[in-house]
């Protein structure tokens, strides 16, 4: 070899992979944009990114089925800014594909498509970036849904905190399904798919170093085909779904209780809070009734369908611990009450201020 | 008035105008997030907040029109980080309206609605955040589109700069529209709809304190209503389109050169570059064809329907000093030259690293 050279070696472009950290330069539009795309996000994306390239904008095919009402699509978007990056259970990436595919489903829509914009702040590492974008290809690709368009800026050192993901989706209605949080009704059921508090706490203890998250993981996980199960078993009997991320359930029952002008009880001996949540909350004064989940759902369901919807709920995996924790009264509109268990009533109120930055 | 308490004063709760500044709990998705979108986002929204709500999802109908095409949607999504938060002739608030509506359009689409994901900073002034909500609205109320749901995150001093903004939009496809990078053929015309270089200009004079801001002003502007006329005129011989944003009308040649893997040669006597931003350019020594957009297309148009599609492009406000800049010829795949003024040709390059940093 010495004294000659390979002119293929020679000729080389100088790859991603010794520029190592993302530069200014990567969210230019220009030549390095185009090479980080393509040789990054769309490599690391998978089988999730639609047609191997991410597009300002593509075009969707509204699937044709019975079980798909025509007409309308429903739209959701939410930004991720969640530090760490990384956690037991999931990072920015799987959460903020859950996180969107889970609004969709809220409101009784089977997701079709995302969207993903990154805004990132220079110096991040590749391997970093190329890290989360793979988490987020896994996690579409198990929802069975694509991400057809996306973006990517970069800012300055010190002008983001490393990376933020905002994620939207459109989906389509499931035929049949008659959600609404203005739909609720007095007696109705209050149904939980899973036990609370294991996001916000997951997180707060990797954040703060506690060691608790040797015990509990994020509950971060896709509940669409859960909310199919509901709605082919419940029908226009599910009143209203929510899956109570930042503000916790006590803020999500306070918001629908409100707008369907009803009361709920909550059952406090009927509240799965795992152990190791409630040593985090009484460390931290905290209240897992204003944690935030991203794995669970709270269902408002007609009396007459309770038992087959619950029946539903625990045939699939996110909701095999699926139970009633409450029931609806009829007043005094948007109040949240709950038995404890020494027996006394206590009002359950939305959170104030904020407990839990940047959980989400 | 002395010694009394009028009872209605006294139980007004502390409105947000007094609080002044974003405060970590307006993300909290409790209470006072509930209050900074009822009392700030949605009243600044206007008449472009459907249904009087920013929700997480959003059922939207899709309007049933001879004029568009049914089955398929059209997604795109965009972050917007511009420095400083506003110009002159926009804001991120109207960018980031503009900017999704026309990523739409580029694709041959009708906007149906828009969702907007805030990322901000605590501390920023709520006026501020008004100030710019309230342009999303007037600029998607401008462009008959509605922002149907949204989010809100907060976080901490330093952890962003000010505010991030991220809009996703749906679009149905225009009856007859053919667009696509890829469908570009020898002899196309290459159209401009108007003059290039100005938004990028505008905001690093403003930025660097220049002194030019007051000579120029960002194009930003929607471009949907001029696509839907050059589609009326044109129809399946309007064959590419693309709004000449981050990288500049060089790199949105050359990727669609790539893409239909043809040459093209553009007459540098044809491109409109106002005085100012050829001052501007040659002071921070960038090429105006590398200078972001932000309200004129590129569109390659077969032979025969030049004239038409040129004659509809003049008849809107959009389109009014539109014309063709440039001819796509066989080859060499990919490559993009321009006759030069002095009669001489040199190859056009797409950008390589980034000139302007935060300029969307």
């Amino acid at each position: 070899m010495t004294g000659t050279v390979d002119p293929a070696a020679a000729s080389c472009p100088v790859p991603l992979v010794e520029t190592e950290r993302v530069l200014l330069g990567h969210g230019s539009g220009g030549q390095l944009s185009a090479e980080l795309i393509r040789d990054v996000i769309v490599p690391a994306l998978g089988a999730a990114a639609a047609g191997g390239v991410l597009q300002d904008a593509a075009v969707v095919a509204l699937p044709a089925s019975a079980a798909l009402r025509s007409g309308a699509v429903v739209i959701s978007t939410d930004s991720f800014v969640v530090s760490p990056l990384v956690f037991p259970g999931g990072d920015i990436g799987s959460l903020a594909v859950h996180g969107t595919v889970n609004d969709l489903a809220m409101r009784g829509a089977v997701p079709i498509a995302l969207t993903a914009a990154l805004v990132i702040e220079e110096g991040m590492p590749i391997e970093t970036l190329r890290a989360i974008v793979t988490s987020m290809g896994v996690a579409a690709a198990a929802c069975g849904v694509t991400i057809v368009a996306g973006d990517t800026k970069v800012v300055g050192r010190g002008a983001a905190d490393q990376m933020f993901v905002t994620t939207a989706g459109v989906g389509c209605l499931l035929d049949g399904a008659q959600i609404g949080a203005d739909r609720v009704q007095a007696r109705d059921a209050v149904l939980l798919s899973g036990p609370i508090g294991l996001h916000g706490t997951t997180v707060l203890s990797v954040r703060e170093g506690l060691g608790f998250e040797s015990a509990i993981t994020s509950d971060s996980q896709p509940l669409h085909r859960l909310v199919a199960e509901m709605v082919a078993a419940g029908g226009a009997d599910v009143h209203a779904l929510r899956d109570p991320t930042r503000g916790g359930l006590a803020s999500a029952l306070n918001e629908i209780a409100a707008a369907s002008r009803v009361a709920v009880l909550l059952d406090e001996s009927a509240l799965p809070v795992p152990a190791e949540v409630a040593a985090a909350c009484d460390l931290f004064g905290l209240d897992p009734l204003h944690v935030a989940n991203e794995g669970c759902l709270v269902a408002f369901v007609a009396p007459r369908s309770v038992a087959k919807v619950l029946a539903a709920m625990r045939s699939v995996a996110a909701g095999t611990a699926a139970g009633q924790v409450g029931t609806v009264t009829a007043g005094p509109a948007g109040r949240v009450a709950m038995t404890t268990m020494v027996g006394v009533s206590r009002v359950v109120d939305m959170l104030v201020g904020e407990a839990l930055p940047r959980i989400c």
